[in-house]
């Protein structure tokens, strides 16, 4: 089990009556509580600008939780949960208002013998970030003495290096670095934080790590939903920014980087950091042949007819804002060198799964590739949502008298089971925050190296004519996708 | 599928009412029939020595293919079959006997159109090998002329090398050596079959097969049954020379032999030969401290009161034979230089269960290996049977907000689904025989080299005095066999 929380603070959110405090953080937090992780003189205090008593914002949350939670209600839990909620009325433009949240978190300090210790959750629109955190400090909120005051911050963590660079330094001027959660909450799920165990607690599996015996490596996050409610969001935003920069180049990372030496976070961190860094940097000719962007246009998706992105609610009708984006980079480095790395991400997919696959090389001409037509590679898939698990795709025999080779797979599945409830991201994520645990955050350093790689490719985009829509909904995005891989003798594994 | 045999023959089983006869050949026969394998035109004859109508004959096999064939009974494909079936009466001993079967055996190619082409079935006492096989030479039936006629011989073939060169010295007096089909019907396994198809149509297995990676190969093969009603033969023969000199041996030599150049029957048995020849010689303090034999004593097993193996039926009762051994071997060469083997079958183990794990070397000392106790090492388990697939246990994390590590499996089994329906051994080694592929039987050079293996065993056995019972019935043998790992830091897997 982990650790229980040993200190206790007040949690202040802000954006308490916003739909991730209601989706994701109370629920986590009453999970927490329930599995006794928690603090038990821990308070929570939801920051807002609603006109709410904490009595009706506690009737909102055991409704979210209730519905949210992966538990059943457990009314005693919450009763003595809920106690601890409190509902702080503001208008984030309003210095006035920053000044009495600080007396009234002062005032429930002594009430509620949290010692000083605050950590802030921002779940708000990314320009708010800085005016909150400089108001933090002005306000003295955050003092860095004795006591210890955190934040967490959402993505997106600015727009291109440049904005990701000014909101840092904006940011380290209040909190030290290691007071500062940025939260990627992929790196939360099961998967992801299995992947180090699997990669570095295994023999077998860290022996064949490398590019002797593998053909090339996919991570493929797919989502079937369009662009939903946040068009205001993605239209300046995109598959590039929105998923490629943050959740799939750190899940690359953590397939891909080397063994850190040791388990702290500063030593894995390096190691992604340092594989980031390795990403070949492509010219305007790589930029142009190895990468594909796309958009959804309308069509029929499972029998019912959908949208294009440009007829979405809130999206230019002539946006070019890309909603699927594959590419094919190379690491210049000796375990992966000359070995592709194949990267996709798209909304409209046929399905919504995220994986990584481990193609290994063949043997062509030799014994069974020689003797038998359509021989299929070894795959070690990783599967990291809905489904949570690894799966080693291999050749045997097809039972019965005759000699056919079939492909079968061989499967672990952490969560078919009915009785498998693994828990939210953000629960793993709150926790380790309060237990200051940077491991599952990325660092300054990882934001800076994946901004640097986005930025190559948004440069070159502005620059090139695209022709949208390009791909029809409920399909693996635009024909040039699988000719990127076919021109390699490659294909992407749709599982 | 397998090809359908294209050139019809006379199937002539010696011993014929036999337990074999009713519980194996025939229900195979029925079965390949119903999958349409064999030629429409091959006829079975029964030789024995009951007087036996062929009307009785074929009532009494259509009970045993009902009770014994894996599908359910078609009567349209009986009813077809059984015309094709016949009883020959004769007294093994009366030369005349072999006379009238020639003539007989003749009478039925002409109006069957067989061709003269015959399979022998050898299915009686090892004793009778010999003076069958003059016989069928002495009276013409093997002419190795125009048709072909082959042989198959169930074992034991021979009891020492001696023993076996003398009995293979005649048979090939009389078959040429491509016609002599030596069975080990372990080599019929649906898991031995596919152990080549795993190894060399597998890329990733392959890179991995070898002692760089391997720790140490464990082969299990463990009976329930105590010594039941083969008594007479077991007495003389023993778990050395009844399962390890054939199965284990056999199992063996596919799981470490090279790679073959091709998947001819040559090329395969040549590589099993080089790798048995490949065994170390172990001088008399090997013999003595590397090798457990055991006997088992009386004892409770499943509730239920057992024998010893000396209060059995038929049992000698100061017997000395063995019906457990256990082993540490090593092969001189470049692929397992220095990695141990270890061998075990026995009676009265606490399962029945046949199967093979590849223990992968640990890392010990670092990241995980450092940080948890208990740290499983990689396992690859082929199952043999009764369960047939393949396992790979490794480490994760076990799912939920700790950062414990877990053991777990992923599962292949291709026996597991209530569909699959793998086929009998000897169904596949009698279609073999009919379609002239030695694959899967032993060659001469192979039952040498095992032999020779063998005989250095029972040299120095014959020398050294046994305190015999040593293990308890539903335990794992003596606690010898145990020590013998953990001296080396090992320990067998009880799967």
């Amino acid at each position: 089990m982990m650790e229980s929380i040993r200190i206790p603070c007040i949690f202040t959110i802000f954006g308490g009556t916003g739909d991730l405090t209601h989706r994701k953080l109370i629920p986590a937090i009453y999970n927490l509580t329930l599995e006794g992780l928690l603090h038990p003189g821990m308070m929570i205090v939801g920051v807002g600008r609603r006109p709410l008593s904490t009595e009706e914002y506690r009737d909102n949350l055991l409704a979210s939780v209730m519905k949210h939670s992966r538990f059943p209600l457990r009314t005693d839990i919450w009763d003595r949960l809920k106690e601890r909620i409190h509902y702080f009325r503001m208008n984030l433009s309003e210095s006035e208002d920053f000044s009495s949240l600080k007396n009234w978190l002062d005032e429930l300090d002594r009430t509620a013998g949290t010692q000083g210790n605050r950590l802030f959750y921002l779940s708000v629109a990314p320009t708010l970030f800085e005016p909150i955190v400089l108001n933090l400090h002005r306000f003295g909120m955050v003092t860095n003495q004795g006591a210890w005051q955190r934040v967490m911050i959402e993505k997106p963590f600015g727009r291109d290096l440049k904005s990701a660079a000014y909101l840092n330094q904006v940011i380290e001027s209040v909190f030290p670095p290691e007071n500062i959660f940025r939260i990627d909450h992929y790196l939360g799920k099961e998967m992801l934080r299995n992947l180090m165990v699997i990669r570095f607690g295994n023999a077998l599996f860290e022996s064949i790590w490398n590019s002797r015996y593998i053909e090339n490596i996919q991570i493929t996050a797919g989502e079937t939903v369009g662009v939903e409610t946040r068009a205001g969001y993605y239209e300046h935003s995109g598959a590039l920014r929105d998923m490629l920069q943050s959740h799939l180049l750190q899940l690359l990372a953590l397939v891909a980087m080397e063994p850190p030496i040791s388990l702290d976070a500063k030593s894995i961190r390096d190691e992604k950091v340092k594989f980031l860094r390795s990403l070949l940097k492509m010219d305007d000719e790589l930029l142009r042949s190895h990468i594909v962007r796309g958009q959804y246009g309308p069509g029929i998706m499972n029998g019912q007819t959908v949208r294009g992105y440009r007829q979405e609610k809130g999206i230019h009708p002539a946006s070019n804002t890309e909603t699927f984006i594959a590419m094919r980079i190379l690491a210049g480095n000796f375990r992966w060198g000359g070995m592709p790395f194949y990267l996709r991400t798209g909304k409209r997919m046929p399905k919504k799964s995220t994986y990584v696959v481990m193609e290994f090389k063949s043997m062509p001409e030799i014994l069974y590739f020689k003797e038998y037509k359509g021989m299929q590679p070894n795959l070690l898939e990783i599967h990291i949502q809905p489904k949570e698990g690894i799966s080693l795709q291999f050749n045997a025999k097809k039972p019965g008298s005759g000699n056919e080779i079939t492909t079968v797979t061989m499967d672990y599945c952490q969560n078919c089971d009915y009785e498998s409830n693994s828990p939210e991201s953000y629960e793993r994520l709150i926790a380790d925050a309060l237990r200051n645990d940077q491991t599952l955050f990325a660092s300054w350093e990882e934001i800076e190296a994946s901004w640097s790689f986005v930025d190559n490719i948004t440069r070159y985009w502005d620059k090139e004519a695209v022709d949208f829509p390009n791909y029809a909904p409920g399909t693996w995005g635009p024909p040039a996708s699988d000719e990127l891989l076919a021109r390699y003798g490659h294909h992407w594994w749709n599982l």
